[in-house]
């Protein structure tokens, strides 16, 4: 079993808001990240899928056409977009680094079969910024 | 003359969007930058200034002060901020990074000496992406 | 369950040195890292917890709370300090990455949940250059 | 248990060629990749080995013995060569970062043992460009 | 005057290797580069141009289109060729990054106006490897 | 005219304290960096030539060669050392990254021509850590 991993990312604004709450909790919840006008950041993506090398490849996995996976399903969803407000995977969720990478977990676990017989999907890792990141393992 | 400099970084909320033109023609010049939504980025900014070093000290500045500055006076007032709309500073401006790093430089220019009487601003250079930079020398 | 991690650094002179050894022994073992006048490092200190995202506000851990309570309880006292001197909790050990990153753990695993009540302590990674680091998992 | 772990580097040409294969097919399958001139790439090696730290070192291995034990044993073979044509172990075998990590780790799996009696190997991860990358775990 | 940089990359195979010189003397002077079955490096392209931003756009140059003509006009040429075999503009010179960057710089100078009237090519910087890279400014 | 740079690295202890001042006027000045058991880094150091390519070998200077005179005439000077006590060219000077930067200068510009007759020093440039970091042109 060897794990073979692709790097892709997106910028995306986004804004940590729960509508149940009030302004003034969230604020004291998010703090800046609640800012009304969002921020944004610089997303890398690095998917991970596992399988053995096919003998007439070497390849786990055609990282080509695991690259274009990613682009067509997520990156394209969610690159110069509003987290918030123009995702329909993340519609009605907060949108916390961790909610988008479970998201982009379950789109990624039903598409990878599209592209490879003998890959399985094992890790989505995301950093928000170089020092806040997250991984999901299904 | 030694040059010293200072990385600090904030994340912020844009979008290219000229008022003047119509959606259409924005689209067409700005593309995915003009997402109506904004989009965003985890700027990295570096902050260069030159002098002689002090003998005292052998500093040409101190850099605990010029990051206290550079926080105080840029990236406090850009942090989880929109450019366009959270920032009098880029208020009227297009929110181009080229845009930005010159009036990032107006304002160190003029408050450089309260932190030291050596030391000259030299560069001021501001990253989008990774992939993407700008740089500044007034 | 999601994995979150949050990256710290801090600075720090040590050496490796078994005061049951002669000089020359230290010497052999550990050559110039045993140089009596200390050297030192850039540590990158990266903390990774793992749980359930809480559905009010999408988090496993609020991010700033890690990182201040990483910087209470474990960078302000290495930071800018020598290992061997002047740290409580690496008195009489020997002033390796693979203990700091123990001693590490051992605080950290019982001051979380002074920060939350679903994050567990999954991981403590540090590196000590680009080229050397160590992971423990409990 | 810690887990440490050593970065080394290598440059080396290859290309991904099934010689069972028609050139179209070559093409078709590996594209760029089977370029007939070859092509080349910075890889980037991580090995990772896991043990208890020794009570009178505090290392789990020494790692200037792990870095000479990687540079005898696999980079000085690999290093400023071709993949393809100057490497024994690599001989009629696809030249894909997977087939590389496997045959990696069966050399540093037998030879680890004569640097220490403490250490297992537990990962060999090769970068063969910033965004690509594989694991193996034996 | 802005200073706007854009960072693109290539995979190349080359060698270091004067057809004047007996391999001898190739391989005493150029070492390991000298190697008859070629070598490879992941090579990092970053282009600065400079001018003052377009006030109806805040751009000193459309990034998109500075990135397009960078790979037509060069990492298509380069990417994942020869650079001894496949590169007509680098025929009959030695493969070395010094040469490759004086290429580069002169094909960008002549073809930067097809994208904009209003930027200057500054500097062709390139990474042969994260430690040895060249600057051109013409 | 090509501009050539070398990347090398050393680790080492400091600290920053002017023995004309008090305890209490260094501790005022210099903060948590005149704490008197030292602290340290891991630095990077840049080192850049600049000259014509030679027309048989492609090189304005062997890069080898260079690393060879770097690590000979400074890192093994400092790697793994103390600045304030072993360090004889920084005995009775402030051990500031300014005035270290500086006698690094000092010292490849009398000993680069030993390697190279078309070779000039261009830069000296140096990390103390990834966010601080000095240049010096001569």
């Amino acid at each position: 079993m060897v794990f073979v991993s692709r790097h892709e990312h997106f910028n995306a604004a986004h804004k940590l808001y729960n509508p149940k709450w009030s302004p003034e909790k969230n604020e004291e919840v998010f703090g800046p990240c609640a800012n009304a006008n969002w921020h944004g950041h610089n997303f890398e993506l690095i998917v991970t899928v596992k399988g053995e090398p096919d003998p007439d490849t070497g390849f786990v996995v055609d990282l080509k056409k695991l690259s274009r996976l990613i682009r067509r399903e997520i990156t394209e969803k969610l690159d110069h977009k509003n987290l918030n407000l123009d995702v329909p995977f993340m519609k009605d969720k907060m949108a916390s680094t961790e909610n988008l990478v479970i998201e982009i977990w379950k789109i990624l676990v039903t598409t990878l079969s599209t592209i490879s017989d003998r890959a399985q999907l094992h890790c989505v890792k995301l950093y928000e910024t170089p020092r806040n990141f997250v991984e999901y393992y299904g």
